[in-house]
């Protein structure tokens, strides 16, 4: 019996994760779920993005069910006051370090890629991403240089153990899977990136079974669109990993099927699982939003918080049955409502 | 009659620059050529990737063609020894801030992309890199914390001045194509894209026919894979510039076709060109590299520094039509080597 803070957030973040909530509870393991406001939605209510109460919940629950955040109208507000610093928090306060995010083609929606059907159809990766370093939580900041400019700055940085724990849950993903890690850097500009390559190369003594190629970003946004179905595993920084892995949803064709976990230990219990798809505030209340990312989200709550692998495997066989079956919503090309297309995955279930 | 510095560098660098000579030579324009080595291939005769007589050169020299520079025999150097420093010295020494990347779709190669034949044909797009600050040349090194842990960092910042001038090419370069700019950042996480993103503002009140669009970085990758066609001019900053502009140019197929010019100032007469492939090492020395882009790089060079654009537009059309008549280097699923395929274009002209 766990305790699942519900995070819905901004934009189409309620109504997916309320399809989400619908199939978990439909599974009756006896869960029990608690609500807090988050992003936008939670400064409108209390002026701030992630309010003390959210993130108490946050931390008391054995897993997080999030929605998006984002709200185009807050654009004006100072960043410590946006939306997005609901996610940076909670990822930062909680230690969530590590970003899983499959990107795997559904039999059935390789018409929704821009990629031809079979170089679509081969891709099957991991994008293990680091979360809570590298220029997003480095030292940052705007001043007046001293002949009078405005300047802005951001610090990259990582240390030893930062790379290192990610490295590890690269690694051990790939062990899992086709043994072929991938790591992702900048080091023929970057001295982060030497350090980052130097730790890898120290790691990859541990696992002399995985076949490891280090590869500079610029090449691996080449290699993503030309061979994506060559990658099994990727490891890269929190920078790099936000690029390349929303590159590697879109060759996948709908990120609205997308879901992610986020650990802050290698299959630790707390985490935090959400669509990689954002708030949308274009089709936000129009039942038109895609639930799949978010009951997949829930799959992975399953799994890596709870350690309910049937479960898990049992919402994603209906997710699959249900595309199979033609469900489909608007960014699949068909005209499922976001609540039929989770009567679709319960229908399934 | 102008001077134009040949930096053939390492890889396949030298064939293919070897084909653009025997090209721009051709024309018989009267312009005389001087070379000198660069990169891997300086550094084993003087000791460094870039000698003092080399830049001489660069910097007397009304315009460069520089063909790639790389080689994996030298990743144990130090970083200030390394191949890439010759490029990355070259464009600081000269200032060569702005980075035009045209990525269009040649007719008769819509083969060659991973993209569906509809989505790359509608490819017609130029990036606008800025290419002398941001983390690439910002503080950086390694060190050791407190705690004894080995760090590196490197200081990602730009002025409103580095800003201003690179948004004022993208916006210029728009006002003669579609009219279409999009500004490339990470506005939401860091404070250099937020100063970013204001200049852009302030800079935009002077084009007022022009339709500004601010996009996230990890949105854009998305974007340049679902729907690259819709993208006509992109301006961004040096890190993000140099993995969209290689995601881009996949997009169109062969990276054996796409020409850069690195410019330090807008229509200035100082710029350098090359393909924006690299060295290559796996088929150096066998013939077998596609000299097009570095054909095409002689003709931006026409144009850019010598404002010769009858003579650019003759070099693009012979392309176009070697390619038409069916001349493909192995890149493109052909059979014709370096020197063949110099020659069909050399036909064509
Ligand atoms: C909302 C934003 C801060 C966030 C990020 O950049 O990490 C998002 O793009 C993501 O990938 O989860
Ligand atoms: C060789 C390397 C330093 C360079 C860069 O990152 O700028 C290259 O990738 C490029 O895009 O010209």
């Amino acid at each position: 019996m766990a305790l699942i803070a519900l995070l819905a957030g901004d934009g189409i973040g309620p109504e997916v994760t309320h399809e989400a909530r619908r199939v978990l509870e439909a599974l009756d393991l006896g869960h029990t779920f608690e609500s807090a406001p988050v992003g936008g939605a939670a400064y409108r209510q209390t002026s701030h993005p992630l309010p003390p109460e959210t993130l108490a919940l946050a931390k008391r629950a054995d897993a997080i069910l999030f929605g998006a955040v984002g709200d185009p109208e807050m654009d004006g507000l100072e960043r410590a006051l946006r939306p997005e610093q609901a996610i940076l928090g909670l990822r930062k306060a909680l230690g969530l370090f590590a970003n899983l995010r499959p990107a795997k083609m559904f039999p059935g929606l390789e018409d929704a890629s821009a990629l031809r059907p079979e170089v679509a159809r081969a891709i099957d990766m991991v994008i293990v991403r680091e979360l809570t370093g590298d220029v997003y939580f480095g030292d940052k900041g705007r001043s007046i240089t001293h002949t009078g400019l405005r300047e802005g700055h951001d610090l990259m940085r990582y240390d030893e153990v930062e790379v290192a724990r990610i490295v590890r849950v690269g690694f051990e993903m790939a062990q899992r899977r086709k043994r072929i890690l991938t790591s992702v850097d900048k080091a023929n500009v970057l001295e982060t990136s030497q350090l980052w390559r130097e730790v890898v190369n120290e790691i990859a003594l541990d696992y002399p079974e995985v076949k490891l190629t280090h590869m500079y970003v610029d090449n691996a946004a080449m290699q993503l669109v030309r061979n994506p179905g060559a990658f099994d595993v990727i490891v890269t920084g929190n920078l790099f990993g936000d690029i390349l892995s929303d590159q590697a949803s879109m060759c996948v064709g709908s990120i609205g099927m997308l879901p992610s976990a986020s650990l802050n230990e290698w299959q630790g219990t707390c985490g935090l699982y959400e669509p990689i798809h954002g708030s949308a505030p274009d089709i936000a209340g129009q039942g038109k939003a895609n639930p799949c990312a978010a009951i997949l989200s829930a799959a992975m709550l399953l799994r890596h918080s709870l350690a309910d692998e049937a479960s898990a495997q049992r919402i994603e066989a209906a997710v699959i049955a249900a595309i199979a079956g033609g469900a489909r919503t608007p960014d699949l090309g068909g005209t499922h409502s976001t609540a039929a297309m989770g009567d679709a995955v319960l229908a399934a279930l």
